[in-house]
């Protein structure tokens, strides 16, 4: 299968790998894992471990465990955290707030530059330090990576336009509806259901085999 | 590896393949697909899709493709949506509302049966048809299955705690903190940082590849 990049499920792996080797080497002071032990703390086959960190250049000898300052700095290149990217969220109502003041709070590599909404009571007014700017008069003169839509869902299609026609890259969305987006914009979804969904296939397991 | 259950990451993908198939099946009328047209929607690798679906029992011939509708009908099994869930949502501050208020609008197979909140203010109103109820008072003599988490970090253990001493079985945490839970609770966490990332990796690779 030729794609025009890794599977989203590989980069999914590498923020599992990332927390828990940051767990290890910050909170742990270890310095030393390797793939069975990975494989253990996260349920991820140990040979689908090797096989995703051989990506990373310079990992050591086989046999020889992983350095895990290697390991870290080389996930955080995969991941593009040694840069910086730009955000964008569009919608300011319970959930848009709720995701503001959490990053707003939160010190990382991602920045939000706009906030925009509809509402005429909320544009100009300033919520953690960012001011509510009008969707009306989306600012075209700004770099932005990645889009964080929290509309309504009749609204979130009209947004995820106006965000492609301006040059988005990527788009997370928190909106309850699919969107129908260009090939070559990159996409995630929070999708409630699907984490419901997740959770009730476990449990049904359980209730079968016990 | 042995496991209590199969990986997380497997019933993941059944989400992504129950969407998928209730979409040709209900939105295209079509009857048969086959593993690379899954793979190709999906971006999975069509012969780990094989094995995912093998899980299923009749699902058919090698080489005749599936039929949509016993597909889905073995996935909805897999994943409990043939079954009713409880859920119990803790949390009712700009997270947990737009949590309540989204599911309370979706029908599904999973049941608010209690909220709770601590601050007075809101104990005792109603939303969306749900009273608000004293986490103070938490009630006992219900079966909960699933408990969603929405109170701010600082209180998220707290409450995973109470859930876990009334016998939950399963918590999808929106706190961004890592709980500390017993073995044999399923957990699944909502975690933008981890969305996040995982775009960020993809642009990172583009960026690189390009």
């Amino acid at each position: 299968m030729k794609e025009k990049t890794l599977s989203e499920l590989v980069y999914e792996r590498y923020s599992l790998y990332y927390r828990c080797v940051n767990k290890m080497y910050h909170k742990e002071n270890r310095e030393i894992t390797d793939s069975n032990e990975l494989s253990r703390n996260l349920k991820i086959d140990s040979s689908l471990i090797r096989r995703d960190l051989s990506l990373i250049g310079k990992m050591g000898k086989r046999g020889m465990g992983y350095s895990l300052l290697s390991l870290k700095s080389g996930i955080e290149e995969i991941l593009g955290k040694d840069k910086t990217w730009n955000l964008v969220i569009v919608g300011l109502g319970n959930l848009g707030n709720a995701i503001l003041r959490y990053l707003a709070h939160s010190s990382s590599n991602y920045n939000i530059i706009k906030v925009y909404e509809k509402d005429p009571r909320k544009i100009n007014t300033k919520v953690e330090g960012h001011v509510i700017n009008d969707m009306e008069h989306f600012d075209t003169g700004i770099r932005y990576d990645i889009g964080i839509i929290a509309v309504p869902s009749t609204e979130a299609q009209g947004v995820a336009n106006i965000l492609v026609n301006h040059g988005i890259k990527a788009i997370l969305n928190f909106a309850p509806v699919k969107l129908k987006l260009p090939e070559s914009i990159f996409y995630r979804e929070v999708d409630i259901f699907k984490e419901l969904d997740i959770l009730s296939g476990m449990l049904t397991f359980e209730m079968n085999n016990h």
